[in-house]
């Protein structure tokens, strides 16, 4: 079976990234997509490990040669999604997951096509929200303003994916996750379902 | 959370009855739809558990009242799922669970929407379902004859499911059934989203 793909978005604070982490035990060989990204680093960062850091111009050099399987310019940043990465764990037969936000989600579930499962992970409120997201200390004032207008502004789009899960208890979201990322592989692509029956018609 | 609703199709002989009953231990709570049909009962086969048996007066009478969420006739019977059922199971939460054949799906999906999660099990060959097929004690070579039709015929739809299991295997089979049944249970009906949106933003 080829590979497929997990799209996986919600606001900050939701809680993806440690769900992503617990759940890495349990689902099989994966391949985390690392988004490209044109902003600085921030405190601890690395390079290939939480971005891959560009300089504008080569980031848009990339878009003209149509290197990006989506890209999107936030608050005057680039973030983008490189398309070869993606290509060759799909052709290793691996799930690949992308955390990435509601529009990047958009484009990728057009040009992925059936292939893509998706899930929105979210706080159960709006008020927990924020509440966790002003109890980070990593956050400045202005940094979690603009995460909550986001997350207000996200929300809405809920409904465009296949999968919710609403994180109020972890272990219950993580066993969520891990019977959504094993349900993902279970997707046939086009390509793959044609093969699949002319080889089950034994021809 | 609402009810979900998951959609198993498949030839006979794919192992689907198998793999469900196999998988009822692990799944949480669950309500599997029973047809309603007006062919006569089969040895062994129970009112209430492999059918509802009804005269053709009763059914053509049901589909008159819009009792149905889907049916049809096929080889001269009718079958079909009952909706009251099936809308009591979901107000009750649970995971109704459909094992219908792809003219099913395609009617069941449709209005039942976004709460809908399908699987297409299958052999992994034509050849080897027919193998399953003779091997079955029970049926007389016009029944296999039906069957093999069916399934050539059924095939072509397996790009309308959400996930397909190649059932070569009977423990990964069930296994994978397990986290696409969990999975089923994360999928958001309209006017839950609605709803989980509006108490979301604590309105």
């Amino acid at each position: 079976m080829s590979g497929a793909v997990l799209i996986v978005s919600g606001p900050s604070g939701a809680g993806k990234s440690t769900i992503i982490r617990s759940a890495s035990c349990c689902i099989g060989e994966f391949y985390f997509s690392i988004s490209t990204t044109t902003r600085e680093p921030r405190e601890g960062e690395q390079e290939g490990v939480d971005y891959y850091f560009v300089d504008k111009g080569s980031f848009e050099k990339e878009i003209e040669a149509g290197g990006f399987l989506e890209y999107a310019l936030v608050h005057g940043n680039y973030y983008g999604t490189a398309l070869e990465p993606v290509r060759r764990a799909l052709k290793d037969g691996k799930l690949v997951i992308f955390d990435i936000d509601v529009q990047g989600h958009r484009i990728a579930r057009k040009s992925l096509g059936r292939i893509v499962t998706s899930i929105f992970i979210t706080p159960p409120t709006l008020s927990e929200l924020k509440r966790r997201l002003e109890s980070r200390a990593s956050d400045d004032k202005e940094t979690i303003r603009r995460r909550i207008e986001s997350a207000e502004r996200e929300i809405q789009d809920i409904g465009k994916y296949d999968f919710v899960i609403v994180n109020d208890e972890l272990e219950k979201a993580v066993d969520s996750f891990v019977s959504i990322a094993k349900a993902a592989r279970m997707k046939m692509g086009e390509d793959e379902i044609e093969e699949f029956v002319r080889k089950w018609r034994g021809r």
